[in-house]
Order: structure tokens, then C-alpha cells, then sequence
């Protein structure tokens, strides 16, 4: 992959100029025509030798496009803040929208390359952070961003040129920094790194260029051409990324019979009465707030999602946890229809924007499982799209957990029956109005539907560290004070896997 | 103002159940009036006696109005990457859009209420957050955000029963806090702190209102009736919130005369040849280099902003800075037309976002001073707006320069014969087209409106802290070199006041 790049070809001034001409008036006319369609966004990734000119190549990007329409996201050591959340979640976070171009610099790369220049390399280590890539990579992909990673490369002897010309030049030995000067030290560990991790990482929707990088010329050129390509080229075919894929059975319709038994196995007769519920309610909110109050958090965060059929008592069960929380502590996301601005970006991004800091809880009254629920239900989206959301939602949640968050997903269970008792009684009292509109009796209509899906959904993403809490709602103390209880006993077992409440687990 | 909250007045039952019908009806009906016409949005502040039920008040809030449309803002001591940058930053990131209701814990009061409560209370700093808190609620109420302020309140004898029953069960006892308790012990200076605090705060578009908070129902029902006034009442009236304000007089027409002189009086004739423009840029890049890498920043972060006419050379100047930056250090903000969302909130609210962390780097190009020029000069607000936000505007730099940043403004001026070659040097050449508009052309028609403006900016902008940087820009290459520089000095004088870099200054 090396080769041409490790010969340190040149271009002459030229030729430089006649192409900088043309590439500079399509860069432009493709970068308005991507604003104008803002059918996807585009990503850059920068990496590469150290010292070969990346950051140059950064200010002639900006130069040669129009730089409002343009977002560098570069990153270093995470800041106190950021460290505490999972290490995808500064990149989730800076994602361009659709229509526009991020250049990003110190990528979720990182840690593989640094790991991969070791002087005897972690393996594992270096698979797993491979596979996340390529995980994160893949989605995005089919999320409509077109992703292009730049690899910045030169010859040995050109490299430790350049870092010896600069540093002749008080003037421009700045340029130099500590890392360049470790590559001219160890050179094939760099080069061997990079070429692993170009091996492993390259696929068709996120391939790699080799930017030869000796002559800054050619350099510039060549940039601007895999740039230009990335604009130019339809978005890559990845599983699931056209709006309706009819390709793909859909998997539900197969097997209905038998799945669902956990919603209809339950017993939703279980109730408490009156006294009961106001002593087990002031209970378990004691037992609550003293495991989150003070140190009780520690190093962990906490996560709380909230499904249910309409009606369900998702809001009341909440409120009955926040009475417990102290207010600094938490927020509360509403997830509704997404806004245009988390429409251009992927399903994922709205959450992972909301994910706390340690010390701090998240509540999600409905959460990114409506990818799977409704969006599956009212065809939004294909069977493509839902099918693979199991796997991406399996994996975010999978990173939250690592990164110190305890995961704690509930199903408020009613029947069809209660629901329309409910129905009936928004509708009677005025200050209840606002909650039932022609949208819930619509769901209603297809509840078999979505019991279909909600059963799918506990199938494939019911994980040992984010199991879903199956709760009878039919009587609203019941599921409040059972609620109340899985939360605190999980933070109350810090030493377990999280979330583990025997009871109420399916 | 406590009378009445001191006697403890209670509410019986049937009278609450009553007016819990109507209060839940109006403010629905009234929240989603907001929503619809989104003229405004609606700031609820918290604030009170420790142990008067605040945290229950909120739950209440969630549950008689529509959650989606509320934010509820709880802050407690500020995060790390909080910590470094202005106290005000959190309040400002967390307002709520137009047609929002915002609900505010532990809000700008905050340390105004912790020094009132000292034993010996240095008035000195008291005045000066009545101040800050004061010139921040004008500008708010000015900017279409309602705000009421609830104070909740009840005797030393009722805060003291309600802590003592909440202690004597063990599945209460948790609902009092340290803070709880120790307001029992000096409830004399809590109160006394507060009757101060809201004596000086108190002002007709942000009042307080006194709650009495005894009994849960009637502390329900008069937080209820404050919100749903607030939701109801028309703006109040502070100068310059109405759209165009013709009572007030323009200032700039009196005095264009004199007006022209800082930018009439510029040698644009500096200007500096190509070899020593190349050993003068390195030289310079290298010294800001220095002055910014590893610790450099140190307890700092640099704020710098990009002003001038059309074609002045904004961009190519940042370039050069950015050149010498790494580009995990900074951020390049490219100011046009507000998106919808910013035009939903406060005009500065978009350039407070972007304050960045201590070690950080932002670049404006362009910035809040379009307030005061373009939005000015092309009247998309009246002359009470603009006159106004002069002082907003060195209000905000006072808080940046305070909390450690090092604030630069630049003005680059050109003539306007030099603009007109570059308007068509832009026309000629293919990839500048995109950078020449029909709007440039209309700008330039209006050139000398645009320098009275800048001149008026310059008079009542120019502050010890934050001066500007007045720059002759018809030789790029001069113009450049002199920004690095005031740029390097200005960081290598860590001791001295930032900025005042004498030769460039007006």
C-alpha cells in the first residue's frame, strides 16, 4: 500500500497550478450541490506519519472549499468531562449533519495506532479496537454518511528531511513536535502500525487513501482529488441504507405464534393496595435516593429508558423516581418525532448526545428503541434498517455499560384492555385531554403489530449487562413501587453486572 | 414580603381539587398557545428556604403541564470543563428555544444567596452579582424570555416541624438534606439573605413572587397560578424588545462627521515585500507557536474575532493564525444568518455556546459584533436593539476576559477602491465566484452607513480588557503579520492586562 507513496513522488509547479484550477472550481460546485441534495454528509478522516503535513493539508481544505460548510473536529486527550463517558462519544457527538464535510483529526483511530506502534503490540487489544471501528464505520455508512480515510505518508529519509530542514530554522522548528521527531526514531514501527491498521480497516464504504506526502504539491492534489471522489461517488451499498428495502423478509411475520409469551405469560393481576404502596413507595425511594446521594454514584452514571404501550404510566413511574433524585443530578428526555436537525443525522445521535457524565442519571421517556418499535411498526423504515438496529442498539448499549453506566430498560407491560380504560379516561377529563390524540387510537388499532415487534425486541436485545425489566402495569402502584425497587437494588450491587433484578426480568 | 408565607396559610381539600381542575386545564391550553406562536420563551426560577419542597414542586410542574415542552436546568457545583469559562456560560448554553418553558435550580442566585446567608456578608460582592444578575435579566427580558422568579418560603417553625417529622421516619428521613438542617440553625440569616436578595432583584420584567409553602396544597396551587400568569401576560415592556422601535432616535446620524476619523486616519498604504512578508510570517507564526503549545494557554483561552468590510481578507488572515495552531487546540466559527434555532433564542446566545474551555482556541469569523453593523445597517432591528446591545457586548467580553480569556478584536480595513479590485478579481476568477454575491455588491452600496456603524462599534466597544485591533489591510501581506503579532504579544504578556497591543490599537 506503500510503495508508490515511499517513493516521494513530485509535482512539478506546472502542472500544481493547472490542477489546482480545476479542482478548486468541482470541490466547490460538488460541495453546494452536496448542501443543496443534503442527502448525506461527508467524512474525512486524517491520519498518518507524523510530521508528513496533516495539518496543513487541514488550512488547504478550508482554503480551496467554502469554509462555513465545513467542520474540523480534531481531538486530543479527552478533557475531565469527556473521560467519563464512552470513548465513541466525542466523535458520536461531533458528526456533521447532512449536506456538510467534517475533517477529522485524532479519529476514533487513535488508540489502534498508538497501541499498533507499541514495541510489542497488543493483539487483542488491537481486534477490538479494530472491530469497533469497523462497527462504527458500517453504521454510519448506512446511515448516509460517506465516510474517506486519508493516510499521510512518505519515505523514511523524506520525513527525517523534512524534520531536520525545519529544525535548522528557529523560525520554523516549532513545526516540529516531539511525536515527528520519535518517527524519525522508529520509523518502521510507525510504518508497520499504519500498514496493519489499513489492512484490517479498509472496507468498499470507508476505504483508505495513501496521500503521498513528500512534495506539498502533490500532496495538496492528491487530497483534494480523494475529497473530491467522496463528493462525487454515489453512497456506498451497505445492508439497510435505501428508505425501504423489500429485499430483506421481514423477520416478524414468521413468528408470531410463539413469541409472543413473555407479555402474554405475565400476571398482570399483581396489585398492592392503598397503605401498602404509600410504605413500600416511601421504601424504595429512601433506599434510592441513599444510593445516589453523596458518593453514591461514584464512578458510574445511570440510564434509565422507559417503553410501554400508549398509556402505559411511563410519565407517573418516573415522576415517582425524580421525587427521589435530587434535581442537579438528572435530566429528562422526551423522545417524540426527531427535529430536522436530528433527522440529518444518524437515528442514533439525539442519544448519544444525552449521555451523562459519571455522578449524573438519564432518564429516557421513550428511548432509541422506538427504532425498532414504531419506526418498525409504521414503516418508517425497511426491514433492513430495523433488523440491523439490534445490533447497533446491543452495541451502544454495550459501550455505555463499559464506560461505568448502569443500563436499566423497562417495559411497562398493560393490556388491551386497560389501555382503553385509560383511553376512556383522558378523554373524560379535561386536564388529561392533551395526552390522547387520533395518533394513540391509530397505535391501538395495531397492537399485535407492535407486540410482534416488542417481542422481537426483548429476543434480541435482552444483553447480561442491559436486560429488559418486564413490568405488569396494569395496576399503576404495582409498577411504580416494582420499578423503584429494580433501580435501587441494581445501584445497591455495585460490585455485580448491573441491572440484574431477578424478579422482574423476562 | 414574607408576611403572609410566615403566617402558614393552608388550603383544605375540596377548595384544591377545584382549582387543580382549572389551573391544569389554563396551563395546558396556555403552554401549547406558547408553542404555537413561539413569540417568547418562559423562565421559571427556583429559589427559596432549604426544605420548603422546591424538588417536589418540580415533579408537580411535569405533571400538570406537557414534560415535552418543559427543561428543567438543576445546577449544582459547576463540572470540571465548567469551571473554566464564565459562571454565566451555563445558564446561557441551557436557555430554553421561544415556545419553551425552562424551569431553573440552583440558578444565577446561586452565590448571591450563599453570601447573603454568611455570618458577616461582604456587600461589596453581593452588589456586584445583584449587578450581573440584573444586566442579565434586562438583556433576557429584552430578548422575548419571560421570567418569574418563586421564592419558596414558610416560619422558622414550620420548616423545622416539616424537617423533624421527615427525620423521625426512616423512610423519609432522606428527603432532608444537610442543607435542610442547617437552615433550621440559622433560619434568621437565611432569611435575612433572602428578603435582601429579593429586595434588590426585584424588578417589574422579572419579579419574585413569594410562595407560601406550609401546606403542599396551597404551595401547589400558588406555583401554579404563577406559572400560568406568566404564561398569560403580555412581554413586559423593556426598552428595544419590540422589533423596530421608532421612538428612540438613531445616534449615528448626528454625528457622521467626526465619526469617520479612526478609519480615515489609517495609512493604508503599509504594506511589506514578498521576502521580508516570509521571514516576518515564520518568525511571527513561530513565536505564536511557542506561546500557545504545551502549557502555554496555561489557565487561558484565547477569543479572537474577525471583523471588516467584504473581501477584507478574514479568511486568509485566520489561515495564517490557524497555520501556526494545533488543530486539536482550536475551533473556527463561521458566522452568517442565524439557523432557526439560534433565531430562537437571545442573538448572543450562539457565540456563548462557543466560549471555549481554558487551553482552547476559538476563532470567529465574523461574530456577535454583527449586532451592531450588518443587523444595524440593514435595519433587522431597531435603533433601541442595537444602541443596547453595546453594552451587552461588553458585558459578555467582560465576563470572557474575567474568567481568563484572552479577547483580540480585529478589524481589517480596506479602501474602497481596493474592495472594488477584489470584487473583480473574485468575478474573474472561477473558484472565487462562490465567494462575490449580489449581496457583497448591495453591502457596498451602503459603505458609508457601514462605517458609521463601525466607527460608533469602535467607540463604544473599545475597553481596557478587550480593545480593538484596527488594521490596514490593502497589502495582505501586512495585515496578516500584524495579526500574528498582536496575537503572539498579546500572549506573551501573561501579567499585563491582555491585548493592548499599542501600535495596532486606535
Amino acid at each position: 500500500m506503500f510503495d508508490i507513496a515511499e517513493q516521494d513522488p513530485r509535482l512539478d509547479k506546472a502542472t500544481y497550478e493547472a490542477a489546482e484550477a480545476v479542482l478548486r472550481t468541482d470541490l466547490l460546485s460538488m460541495q453546494y450541490d452536496l448542501l443543496k441534495t443534503a442527502d448525506r454528509s461527508v467524512l474525512v478522516v486524517v491520519a498518518g506519519i507524523d510530521g508528513a503535513g496533516k495539518g496543513a493539508t487541514v488550512n488547504l481544505m478550508h482554503e480551496w472549499m467554502d469554509p462555513r460548510h465545513i467542520r474540523t473536529l480534531a481531538f486530543g486527550a479527552p478533557s475531565a468531562d469527556e473521560s467519563t463517558r464512552p470513548a465513541m462519544w466525542r466523535y458520536w457527538n461531533g458528526l456533521p449533519a447532512t449536506g456538510h464535510v467534517g475533517i477529522v483529526f485524532g479519529s476514533w483511530y487513535r488508540s489502534l495506532l498508538l497501541e499498533s506502534r507499541r514495541k510489542t503490540p497488543d493483539y487483542d487489544t488491537m481486534q477490538a479496537l479494530v472491530a469497533s471501528a469497523l462497527r462504527f464505520e458500517a453504521m454510519l455508512a448506512a446511515e448516509r454518511v460517506q465516510i474517506v480515510k486519508l493516510w499521510f505518508h512518505l519515505s523514511r529519509k523524506a520525513q527525517s528531511e523534512r524534520t531536520e530542514r525545519l529544525l535548522a530554522d528557529p523560525d520554523t522548528a516549532w513545526q516540529v513536535t516531539p511525536d515527528d521527531i520519535k518517527v524519525r526514531k522508529r520509523f518502521d514501527r510507525v510504518r508497520a502500525g499504519g500498514l496493519w491498521t489499513l489492512a484490517a480497516t479498509h472496507t468498499a464504504h470507508a476505504p483508505w487513501i495513501v496521500i503521498p506526502s513528500a512534495c506539498d504539491r502533490l500532496r495538496s492534489v492528491r487530497t483534494a482529488e480523494a475529497v473530491r471522489a467522496a463528493l462525487r461517488s454515489p453512497l456506498p451499498v451497505v445492508a439497510g441504507n435505501t428508505q425501504v428495502d423489500d429485499q430483506v423478509p421481514a423477520r416478524g411475520a414468521r413468528r408470531s405464534v410463539q413469541k409472543t409469551d413473555v407479555l402474554s405469560r405475565l400476571d398482570y393481576t399483581q396489585s398492592l393496595d392503598s397503605a401498602t404502596y404509600a410504605q413500600q413507595l416511601a421504601h424504595w425511594q429512601g433506599r434510592l435516593a441513599r444510593a445516589v446521594r453523596g458518593q453514591g454514584l461514584g464512578g458510574r452514571s445511570l440510564i434509565l429508558a422507559f417503553e410501554g404501550h400508549d398509556a402505559a404510566g411511563k410519565g407517573g413511574a418516573i415522576r415517582r423516581v425524580t421525587a427521589a433524585l435530587d434535581a442537579r443530578q438528572y435530566a429528562i428526555a422526551q423522545i417524540s418525532a426527531p427535529t430536522p436537525d436530528e433527522l440529518a443525522h444518524p437515528y442514533l445521535w439525539r442519544f448519544w448526545r444525552r449521555v451523562p457524565i459519571h455522578g449524573r442519571i438519564a432518564l429516557f421517556d421513550r428511548s432509541w428503541y422506538g427504532r425498532v418499535l414504531a419506526e418498525r411498526v409504521e414503516k418508517l423504515i425497511g426491514p433492513a434498517q430495523w433488523q440491523r438496529a439490534y445490533g447497533e442498539i446491543n452495541d451502544f448499549e454495550s459501550q455505555l455499560t463499559s464506560s461505568g453506566a448502569v443500563v436499566l430498560k423497562f417495559w411497562l407491560a398493560i393490556t388491551k384492555e386497560e389501555q382503553l380504560k385509560r383511553f376512556r379516561e383522558r378523554e373524560r377529563v379535561p386536564f388529561k385531554n392533551f395526552k390522547i390524540t387520533e395518533d394513540d387510537w391509530r397505535n391501538r388499532r395495531k397492537w399485535n403489530d407492535y407486540n410482534d415487534a416488542v417481542c422481537d425486541m426483548f429476543e434480541r436485545t435482552t444483553t447480561p449487562d442491559a436486560p429488559w425489566h418486564v413490568i405488569a402495569a396494569n395496576d399503576k402502584r404495582h409498577a411504580r413501587v416494582a420499578v423503584l425497587r429494580t433501580i435501587a437494588l441494581a445501584l445497591e450491587a455495585p460490585n455485580q453486572a448491573a441491572g440484574r433484578g431477578q424478579d422482574v426480568t423476562p
